[in-house]
């Protein structure tokens, strides 16, 4: 190796000779400063408003290219990163703690951030082999074996890691669509646009109703248009019926449209509902249509012996979501899209002489560049290799278990509380109640969940159910109790007491 | 805080009190291993096939759920994490060797990387509010901050963080056909699809030659079709011309199409060339077109007092991509799409019931949810924040000069080399050139590059201009020296004289 005859011009590169200690010792001094940080802050999330909030964050940022800081480079980063890391941290809302539980925002597991900064130092890029020799290999093993935990044959599968289940559920709809709009031979939608490739022909997407709104942004974005999208009624766990299914198709035939995708649903956002893959991919099959699986949420049940039952006939669908920074327990990002077979990718294949160019992959340099919508791509993979062996699926299992036994414990308090309805009993690890106000109820959950914000006191999810507002717990730590979830329920009682009597006075 | 009664059982997450030591502790151990693996590998790329790096990989990983490792968890996930840090690191292209210089693929700063620790650990999800306060407004300031340094004014502009410029491009290029697809009143190609939208007319898009396939990619995406976009011609430097630009625009007047987006672009991939910038936006409002500029990789020269220049009537455009994993250093992901004024986001903007509920929008929460094509979305903004605040814009543009003056040095030292030929003066921070094997130029110099990688010696780019193999030189580590950029032309000559010898021996 060529020695520099001058000083290198910055002590800061991560991956310089001693750029690894360097970073270990920002992060030793980051993660105390971030720690005495969530300490102070107390509850799950900073009781200021959000004005208050942008103000402290201002305050903490100074204005850019303020006055200079002094001293020697690496003693400015090092207060800087604490500064900023402590208001990060006081105005967090923490996943890690019991009483912030609305969204599918997880608590990461430790080991998992760790490889995460692996990544971050070593910072490869999955566009092209020379940017990531093994995280290449490494993706490529990893999604196989999700893709054989799904029911696939891992090496014929494709796949790969996602930002997340929308980018994960617009690249299936793409794949779909390109299968779909290439009917008429020498035409299709990618090469020559939606509108001639579908010939007059309507292009249509199925799914329940209560399936995520990025089909609705994917159909947006794919050229389709959202009201390509035909809603298919659900049963009160929010699961698609399967007759309403074949009803929709029947009728979108008969119109003389044509289908692109069926998109099922392993867990809604609100009640967890698992549509009946089976019925759904019996159905699919029998019209030819493309079958994806939106399991964002529920495809962690993969993980857990005694639930993976639930996601029957998941194998049958052509294309999988799934989020591993739901129930996988993984930092953003940790997405995943899963292919039956590696060739149905191809409407996403290129050839880019810069990137992959044929005489390299002839000579037996492999590319990823074809299975992601994204160019640059980090090494997400990495951090769910080192879960994935560190946990094995046993332990992530017993992760997910926990969770829905805390969902179904806590139901039963819900249950049990006078002044709280329960919606549904659990399918996932969301519990749905909404304080019983009669003729007031909407106003006074609404209220309620902001109190509670504004106090600091919980992170509670809300959400619509046929035109009533309702809360939600989405429990995914699973250090949290049911002891703390009972006592999350007392405090959202409470709340709902004093909205009820503000009400009241009011009037 | 209620305390639980029952002890956690996981002591694994980032989060819980404890956490974030176990998370410093890990990447201490990790850090160490990789530092080490790093010095073993010796060069810029393990000196290994595709192949070999694959079983490698392999046998690091050994079978998911293969024998159970023994011990406290603890111990497993630091023994899994530094094996498998040894083995991403060992199979590594480097960004940070000197020798590692083929693609805008930088080696990111310490201290973004300990930032995107502390990102990690707290998990901040932008899509909400109550996901991420302080990260909410975080982001708010630095992508108006970094908006006043193109020429916006700030406070109106719109601007989100994204994965890099392919998504930036892409959600630039829906705003640009949403706003020319709604002429028709009442019909819009996010609702009501392209093909209605466009009543008949073809939608185009106008880059230049050069441009990023991601122009097409997303064109294909967003149901136009690859075929809608039209390829404008540019001078020896890859700088569109402006005439050229006229010409097709009124070609496409006088067709009856409907030009969509004009795409500029500031820092090619290859020659890094730069749009003549202010005649193109005087074009496009002439025309009234949609100007977006691709400054993914020379967004950059925004941070240098010498160079900003180069990037006169940027604040023209009606969006703009900068990538920040390029001439910024940050780890991947780090891109930025912003707009003149926030208002243009406005296809994008969504109500969604469980995340952004407009009675919670009027009491004062505010949502970013309306400014991405993702939905949860990591906190990738505080590393950026972290490293404005620490060097500073100066700080950040003396490394752009460096590496601009890095590469300056290196194209002296190819003129200087008779077996190279330099393709032409450098624009910002690549140099290309080839090795001259006269009519074999072509195999000769795709062979020396893999030769090269095989050997484990170096990362050098390779591209194609005008039919022919180019090699490439992308500078984006501030302390490589032209010491080290000599030896390491000296070792491609080299490659070089043995491939064309070889070539001669079987010939």
């Amino acid at each position: 190796m060529p020695t520099s005859t001058a000083t290198p011009p910055t002590d800061g590169l991560a991956g310089a000779p001693g750029g690894p200690a360097t970073v270990a010792a920002l992060v030793e001094a980051a993660t105390r400063a971030l720690a005495g940080a969530c300490a102070e802050r107390k509850g799950p999330l900073p009781a200021r408003t959000p004005r208050q909030v942008a103000d402290a964050v201002r305050e903490a940022l100074g204005p850019l290219d303020g006055a200079a800081p002094a001293g020697p480079g690496h003693t400015i980063a090092a207060d800087v990163l604490t500064r900023l890391t402590r208001a990060l941290a006081a105005g967090a809302a923490d996943p890690a703690h019991p009483r912030c539980a609305a969204h599918l925002h997880c608590p990461p597991l430790a080991v998992a951030v760790a490889a995460d900064t692996v990544a971050s130092v070593l910072n490869q890029s999955l566009d092209s082999w020379d940017q990531a020799p093994a995280a290449t290999a490494m993706e490529t093993q990893v999604v196989a074996e999700l893709a054989d935990l799904v029911g696939y044959r891992g090496e014929h599968a494709g796949g790969v890691v996602t930002s997340g289940g929308t980018e994960s559920n617009l690249t299936a709809l793409l794949l779909a669509r390109d299968h779909a709009l290439t009917a008429s031979p020498g035409l299709d939608a990618s090469r020559h646009g939606v509108a001639r490739a579908a010939g007059g022909a309507r292009p249509r997407i199925l799914c329940g109703k209560v399936a995520h709104f990025s089909v609705q942004r994917s159909a947006a974005l794919l050229g389709l248009g959202e009201d390509a999208v035909v809603t298919v009624d659900v049963d009160s766990q929010h699961r698609m019926r399967p007759a309403a299914l074949r009803e929709a198709l029947l009728r979108l035939r008969a119109d003389g449209d044509l289908p692109v995708a069926v998109v099922a649903t392993a867990g809604t956002t609100d009640l967890g509902g698992i549509d009946p893959l089976g019925a759904i991919a019996h159905i699919a099959r029998e019209f030819g249509v493309w079958l994806h699986v939106d399991a964002a949420y529920g495809g962690g049940l993969l993980f857990s012996r005694r639930l993976r039952g639930l996601l029957a006939g998941l194998e049958r669908a052509d294309s999988v979501s799934m989020d591993l920074h739901k129930l996988g327990w993984q930092p953003v990002a940790a997405g995943i899209l899963l292919t039956r077979e590696r060739a149905l990718f191809a409407p996403l294949s290129r050839s880019v002489d810069y990137l992959n160019p044929t005489d390299d992959e002839e000579a037996g340099y492999p590319s990823l560049l074809g299975y992601s919508l994204r160019t640059t791509r980090r090494a997400d993979v990495f951090k769910i290799a080192v879960t994935l062996r560190a946990l094995g699926t046993d332990g992530l299992g017993r992760l997910v278990d926990l969770c829905r036994d805390l969902a179904l414990r806590t139901a039963a308090h819900v249950v049990g509380e006078p002044r709280l309805v329960l919606a549904a009993s659990p399918s996932l690890t969301t519990v749905v109640f909404r304080y019983d106000a009669g003729e007031h109820s909407d106003t006074v959950n609404a209220r309620l969940r902001r109190r509670l914000l504004r106090e600091g006191r919980a992170v509670v999810g809300r959400t619509q159910i046929e035109d009533r507002v309702w809360l939600k717990l989405t429990l995914l730590n699973p250090d949290t109790t049911p002891d703390d979830t009972a006592s999350l329920l007392a405090e959202i009682v409470a709340a709902g007491d004093a909205e009820a009597a503000a009400l009241k006075e009011t009037r």
